[in-house]
């Protein structure tokens, strides 16, 4: 162990409490930033806003951080998991010079300090949490939960990097975070970095005290080992001990942290390592007024936000807080400049070593493009437009494995327990599945260095890759599409990430976060309603038109032209909807290609307007509501030879917004082409029906418009039978034109009747034998 | 330790072969359900689906409770997590004669046990998992994840309960199961009941093995003793030997059970108990097919789902088959008419007590109404319209405090540490926050047998309520807003459940899950963007209409005369989304219970049409929206005297559905007469806006109805800020009536440059000073 100098320990302290009065001075200050005239209601901010609880304690990790850096010339970034403890994230950067750097007009004096308090929560200024807009920072930690996740993902493939991550205890009580503590089963002590996580018991959450605070240490210290680590405790309140406490117990971790890592790496692969952490039992709001208006405040959930609401108008308040402030000694911290002192300045880390400037927590700096083959050399057979049959999810399978084989560095795929469930096996043959568990006789594909990662907790796989996303690297999670609600918080939240860093000019652009929703909502043969819901689709359309993208690739050849796109874009979602089961090939390479570049058209081939207007239009978007729509267009064609019907296919559901509301929006003139003004059009889409009129409201001809799609009826039941369950089958389809095509009823009783008896008997067959009619079950396109 | 007959334990194991031998009927057979004749081809479904994997497990566990309950009297019910075992409910519930007294065609004989094989995942039949269909079930298991919060939400206030609790182990990596095991610290051993988690290691997942069957068994059992339990293990695969030990561990957990309990309620509250647990590690598909086609099959991954798949067309699958249904000897098991034999009754339950009837699992019958006081009564003083304000969830407090008084054993508040925040703190006059923990000096309104729940993770709140009316009683879950979306997926699977239950009579109905939803998008001072999400109304509206409601009660007044809707109302899902910012009460009590009861209605007092068709209507849903279109209304009022305004107030947004789309939409009529089909509508909206048009979309008129609300733009802002940046402002609302009533833009561009002059002064005001300027902060309705 090493023997820390006391002097050092001073300088820290020092450190520790520039920070603190810097964190202060955001809450509180309009003005007067450095006291040098006494505190006056003036100087203080009209409405004070922000979080002081957590701060004090994220402060004390950041400078003994520091330390551990320098001393070991450390790659490391942090992760605040109560993120609303903003003004530590930013207190910090200004220290080590990183924020005047990206903010050049907040510089690195009083003036700058000055400018810094005044935008802390602030109209026009940064958010009171730890944000996009704070350097250093990969993590919001606005909604709880997803601190270790994200600093799992962050040290995948980069074995430099250790990740400080400091866990709240409140945020401990979260489900995610609950499940994240086993991403240790899951890293790699050889290709991966470490993960250094800090559960920070501060004692209370914003009116009541945590669960973990409150047990027995012994319980805790068990859990925390039966979570496969080394908990390494520091607690108290009395700052030189703590100092001291820290400073070893953190020299104690890294020290462990490499010795696992030289001996996986010069000794091979051994058996999972017991990883350091530390647990930090500090007070909330430690070092913040003790006692206010007769009740306790620090070491309470009193001082979660602001300790001293009325300072402006109590002058008791404003004394405190003078003297609060005055308490950390800024005198002796800040020159005459109002820049941090000398003594200050040499204890921060240099360059990119500073948390706040580290290249990891600005991914895009170090983001490389996949090496991508080319996705037209996996194209299926054609024979003939719907001749053939393939499993999508399948054939881009074959894609993801050279993919991955082409990527050994920058390139995952995440899943919960799904991947082979939805055909994605293929990739077996290039890589395992991530597992640093006990291996036993029988397993397949298991390994310490895959490229894929199953764990039963969609949680885990999206915060996962979300880390890996913002640190520069590349993925992709394949989910069932009904559960990839349980991810709809964590979609929202890097959603809005995104969105402001695309107003952060010096935020690099990563790579999108792609979705592939598989085992989708009209194919739960095995599971039924529980397993059927398609509104991830409304969830994602709710965010900002310029981040979001829905692709629904009707077969294999289209979904490989898709995932293609995706994989190489930047800054967005990308939400693939795609089956698994056998479904007809409609497009030959070269003719998907151009369809998904369109993202919407014709089929030329599959309709019978002649490309002259049609008196119906059938449109489809999804694999099943394409079969059911071409095998309606072969019944009319069959019944109503001389009616002239137009299919239109639907790749890029932003096509149908307008084009002023989506960059992928179609102009108005090339809507109407396509579906005309006047005639009915049926659509048979794959989601809830009402997300079509959402995006289609405003299109001229939009009271012709009549959508089939899936209305919360379902079961354990046949293919065939779920979309007679919710009126999107072909016979229902043809139904839908004889009832809208002018005209058309009157002379087609005896067709409509045929329809509604060509149901009831495919419904009487289904019911009687337990499957569908081979009349549907093996029908063939026969064009 | 009672030692058990090796009679006894012969008797189970017959059991548990009857229920494995019904649960592979259930999955194969079509006919010939006693194997009278040999297995052939045609007496197999076309269709094989289900989950074999899990299945003995269960029914092991099932035979066992069994044993217990008799020899205990024990009131009991069975949670299976792994819900895909539904063979196992199925099997189950038939051999203690419930399926045939719910479900009378199928009888308790040998045409009623091929009537169960051939419903079983059949069309027209049942789902292949736990389901509402399922007798005993109150948990679905489809998602996985909420078992134990389901189990630890039935046994509050229910001291006599005990539900045995099964966790499988790929459950166990789930979010919101990690963090379940801390319902412990929840549990009151005198007031509530108990709950026996079986954590279930059968070793596999789909595809994949799992995280706790391959940590050491150390590493295991700290971890469970970390969550505060004792494990009790049962591990191997011997039929016999695992009997007998699962007997003894049984036997010890129940006694522990009951002297815990014991204990608690003659000796007063001591400290946390330490509850038992089990750990059963058995081979998964235990007493399946060893080998099939050459590979292993039970206790691997492969008998997840169907072991043997091609029996219909194989002969060697065929032959695999039927010895493995006789392997469990069905001639010894049923009787000459198909009915278990005698030796198998006697080892059922009695009536109530078998977990299949228990009422608890139909919780509907036990429901008992609330005893509501009058709302009336807290109805805050009025002194004219919009002229005092008032904090509506404050006041909510205040009622909720009398029906938590009026209601000791049947009505719980959750929340995620946000109660107090939420300003509902009044409730703590009356009661304290549920806490097992240590407790400190200075904690407030903690104890063991408080009826609010606070804990920071809204999947426990979510499953702790679930399973607490599920049981039969009555709750409100109050949560951020945007938090809400946290259980998006618990919330679809709650309404696919209610759905189901309404198609069956024996379901009684239960009490409404009731969310209120506070710390709205549009007041989120302190944390900004990451909290601002309105998009849960859009997820809770693709379920069916008729069980979900939405209620943006604009004031107190009517917030109270929701909530007492809500709380009388019976399987819906009630989302209310209300203020806890002073805002101004715009209603008298009387006119907010016509106001409430109508859900949408013209206010004549704000409007200027004097009762003839208006040139313009501005509608609003919502607190904040309702406040800027009074204001807007002003602005008009004062720069177009003679211009006749409308203002429609929507409380409950399901009026604006048609008629025939929702019980509670408003005749086309009725909604003409209110929005005119002619006139511009500027509607300001609570949530995102394209929500009132999904709504809408199919009324006369819709091409006139323009809506502002969130549009994805926030930060940590004043509340008028946030309203500018979304252009839900008083001003530009205005703005939009100029530029959409016909000829007013012409005579009215200075009017227009005036409002556009006072958002670009009131944003330069907020962001010079921090603070909304006084004109905005400040104002009052004048009427």
């Amino acid at each position: 162990m090493v023997v820390e100098h006391e002097d050092d320990l001073a300088g820290l302290d020092a450190y520790w409490r520039a920070a603190n009065y810097l964190s202060v001075g955001q809450i509180y200050l309009l003005d007067n930033p450095l006291l040098r005239e006494p505190l006056a209601p003036e100087h203080i901010k009209p409405r004070l806003l922000g979080h002081w609880g957590t701060t004090p304690g994220l402060n004390f990790c950041y400078a003994h951080l520091n330390r551990v850096i320098r001393r070991r010339d450390l790659n490391m970034i942090y992760v605040m998991g109560p993120g609303h403890g903003g003004p530590a994230a930013v207190a910090n950067a200004w220290l080590e010079g990183t924020y005047s750097e990206v903010y050049r007009e907040v510089t690195w004096d009083e003036e700058g300090m000055r400018r810094l308090f005044r935008r802390f929560s602030f109209p026009g200024g940064i958010p009171s949490h730890v944000a996009p807009e704070t350097p250093g920072s990969i993590h919001e930690g606005g909604e709880l939960g997803y601190s270790l996740a994200h600093a799992f993902g962050a040290v995948l493939d980069n074995p430099d990097l250790v990740v400080a991550c400091v866990v709240g205890d409140g945020e401990a009580e979260t489900g995610p975070l609950a499940a994240s503590w086993h991403s240790n089963k899951f890293l790699d002590p050889v290709g991966d970095g470490a993960v250094l996580p800090i559960l920070h018991l501060n004692g209370y959450k914003i009116a009541n005290p945590t669960v973990l605070a409150r047990i027995g240490e012994e319980e805790l210290l068990k859990q925390l080992e039966g979570f496969g680590y080394r908990p390494l405790v520091v607690s108290g309140s009395d700052p030189e001990v703590m100092h001291r406490r820290m400073a070893s117990v953190l020299d104690e971790a890294l020290e462990e942290i490499a010795r696992i890592q030289r001996e996986a790496r010069e000794g091979g692969v051994g058996g999972r390592p017991v990883w350091p952490m530390v647990v930090l039992r500090s007070p909330k709001g430690w070092t913040g007024p003790v006692e206010v208006d007769g009740l306790a405040v620090e070491g309470t959930w009193r001082s979660h936000q602001v300790p001293l609401a009325g300072v402006r108008s109590d002058p008791e308040h404003l004394r405190l807080l003078e003297g609060w402030m005055r308490s950390y000694g800024p005198e002796g911290l800040f020159d005459a400049q109002g820049a941090p002192v000398e003594g200050l300045r040499v204890l921060a880390p240099r360059g990119g070593r500073r948390m706040s400037a580290n290249p990891h927590a600005n991914g895009g700096l170090l983001l490389r493009p996949l090496a991508l083959p080319d996705f037209r050399d996996y194209a299926v057979e054609f024979e003939g437009h719907g001749v053939r049959s393939s499993e999508a999810t399948r054939v881009l399978g074959g894609f993801l494995r050279d993919v991955v084989r082409a990527n050994p560095d920058r390139f995952r795929i995440v899943g919960p327990d799904e991947t082979a469930s939805n055909r994605l096996s293929a990739v077996y043959e290039a890589t395992d599945k991530v597992w640093r568990g006990r291996l036993e006789p029988g397993d397949e594909h298991l390994g310490p260095r895959g490229r894929v990662m199953e764990v039963l907790s969609e949680h885990l796989c999206q915060g996962w890759l979300e880390g890996y996303l913002l640190t520069g690297r590349h993925g992709l999670f394949d989910c069932y599409e009904a559960f990839v609600h349980i991810v709809d918080s964590m979609f929202n939240q890097h959603a809005k990430w995104l969105k402001v860093t695309r107003g952060l000019e010096w935020r690099a652009p990563i790579a999108s976060l792609n979705y592939l929703l598989s085992s989708h909502v009209w194919r739960q043969d095995h599971n039924g309603f529980t397993h059927q819901d398609p509104g991830f689709l409304d969830v994602v359309l709710n965010k900002p038109a310029e981040l979001v993208r829905v692709y629904l690739p009707p077969d294999a050849n289209t979904l490989l032209s898709v995932a293609d796109h995706c994989l190489r874009s930047r800054d967005y979602v990308n939400v693939v909807v795609a089956g698994k089961q056998p479904a007809l090939d409609y497009l030959p390479m070269d003719e998907a290609v151009a369809h998904c570049t369109r993202g919407i058209g014709i089929w030329e081939w599959a309709g019978t307007d002649g490309g002259v207007e049609p008196d119906v239009v059938l449109a489809c978007a999804g694999d099943v509501p394409t079969l059911e729509t071409l095998a309606a267009v072969d019944l009319l064609r069959c019944h109503f030879p001389e009616l002239r019907v137009r299919v239109v296919n639907v790749v890029d559901l932003m096509r149908l917004l307008p084009a002023g509301e989506h960059p992928h929006g179609l102009p108005e003139a090339e809507y109407e082409a396509l579906f005309t003004t006047r005639r009915p059009v049926i659509f048979a889409f794959h989601g809830y029906p009402w997300l079509v009129h959402r995006l289609t409201y405003r299109r001229r001809g939009h009271e012709n418009l009549h959508v089939r799609g899936f209305k919360e009826r379902g079961t354990t039941t046949t293919p065939f039978d779920m979309v007679m369950l919710n009126d999107l089958d072909r016979f229902h389809l043809v139904i839908d034109v004889i009832d809208r095509v002018p005209g058309l009823a009157e002379r087609a009783a005896h067709v409509r009747q045929r329809m509604v008896d060509e149901r009831l008997w495919a419904r009487a067959y289904t019911r009687e034998f337990g499957e569908d009619p081979g009349s549907v079950r093996e029908w063939v396109w026969p064009y």
